[in-house]
């Protein structure tokens, strides 16, 4: 912790460590997630707060994690987990044990359980540490060439019927007046059903990014309009899916815009 | 790519694949950012469009890649590129040559350049890949315990002034109308400004999280109470930092609303 800041000077190195650990967003064969000094980082604890125990066992086991299983302690935390539960998990940190979260695919607290526990960390002045690891959020946003500077997450739809729709018309709106990429999620099961809904409700020229199983052998990403995916047959049922489009595409510079630039063929220093 | 869809059956293998490679965040003494195989991926590539071509060749040798920067092609990509030299980037990729969009920090087309690139790769069905590292503004929301279910990220902040203030203020309506997390940056020598700005306009009861040095040994994430840091002493001064407020959370589950739970303290299966 830096000299400078006094935010920092409450801080208890008798406290424990909060983690927020990502995990793959699939079936990975091998490791294109995890960074080694992340999964060392891991290695290191045994005390997790996670979304489903078997998912936490499982993702242990494949990063290699030196203590069995049985000798770690596992507590659930998941919509369900009521308030004292949290105080609970609080004061183990209290205690000076680190911990960390896990969700069962992604990063915790983002789209997922998580940040009601951090929050109460932060008002304890626990060190919370947020370790690196994909977002199929982010992943899927990168890869789109929609906005990226200016965007908003919408979690999951509502139950398909007229708030859908109505959620759906409110996003496109808000697209157009803000030039922001708009991103969300379905259930696997209703992914075929969303997507024709966004077909008919978005104006043809739209452009629309459906990403599918990211980080996975059978990734895919492609960025359409609207007008050109009436065209193509694609099946997502079932698939992890995000969908993202942008209704007013900021302009893209163009060579009048030229500036002087320097050399741009050369590696040389 | 998957039998099932034909959505990619227009992808030609003779073409190359653009990656969209993540970068460390700052000087990173060790590798807490970047999984083995992201690493493997980016040391078969020669080609690479970048922010900054010094930027990128240090970035090369911190990952140890093979090719000496002498013989790896470098092309410009920045805010000021022009639409033909995009066309060109396009036409190598066409030509069958993988490359790889490197921004100075972060990840590539979000609140970075890359995205027009990658608008142009989807047009001619070029396979577009994000590869996983870090983002500091997904980072610093897991960290935060702010709302991650649905959230707001707006870039840099307009210039001091009336219209920072009116940017300020409505980021506040729209948080409090969705209940959304509300994400921006500002150029690191103008953090305590904006900061000391946050404190003025804000409520006394927002909680409001600043993210600093994110994945680097000096890293410093706190969320408080506007009240609270009105009250602590903090210099931002140069650091890269991200800001995130929530004007109106989402309710926590208490325990009335207790479900059954399977038993939570066993990690055996």
């Amino acid at each position: 912790m830096p000299a400078s800041s006094s935010a920092h000077e409450t801080l208890s190195s008798t406290e424990g460590t909060l983690y927020l650990i990502p995990t793959p967003l699939g079936k990975d064969p091998t490791n294109r997630v995890l960074p080694d000094d992340v999964i060392k980082t891991i290695h290191q604890l045994d005390t997790f707060f996670v979304e489903r125990i078997r998912q936490a066992v499982s993702f242990l086991k494949w990063i290699g994690h030196p203590t069995p299983d049985f000798k770690c302690n596992f507590l659930e935390l998941n919509k369900h987990t009521p308030g004292e539960d949290l105080i609970e998990m609080l004061n183990i940190l209290k205690r000076g044990k680190s911990a960390g979260i896990l969700s069962e695919a992604g990063c915790p607290a983002i789209a997922d359980p998580g940040s009601g526990l951090v929050k109460l960390a932060h008002q304890s002045n626990i060190r919370v540490v947020p370790l690196t690891g994909p977002s199929s959020i982010l992943l899927a946003l990168m890869a789109s060439g929609l906005n990226g500077q200016s965007f908003s997450f919408h979690g999951y739809l509502p139950k398909p019927g007229k708030s859908r729709s109505e959620k759906i018309k409110s996003l496109y709106l808000s697209s157009k007046k803000n030039a922001s990429t708009q991103i969300f999620m379905e259930t696997p099961y209703r992914n075929n059903d969303v997507f024709s809904e966004l077909l008919e409700l978005l104006p043809d020229s739209t452009p629309l990014c459906v990403a599918s199983n990211l980080t996975l052998p059978e990734e895919t990403i492609q960025t359409r309009s609207v007008e050109k995916w009436k065209k193509t047959k694609i099946n997502l049922d079932e698939k992890p899916s995000i969908f993202l489009f942008l209704a007013n595409e900021p302009d893209l510079p163009v060579s009048k815009n030229k500036k002087a630039r320097p050399s741009k063929r050369t590696g040389r220093r």
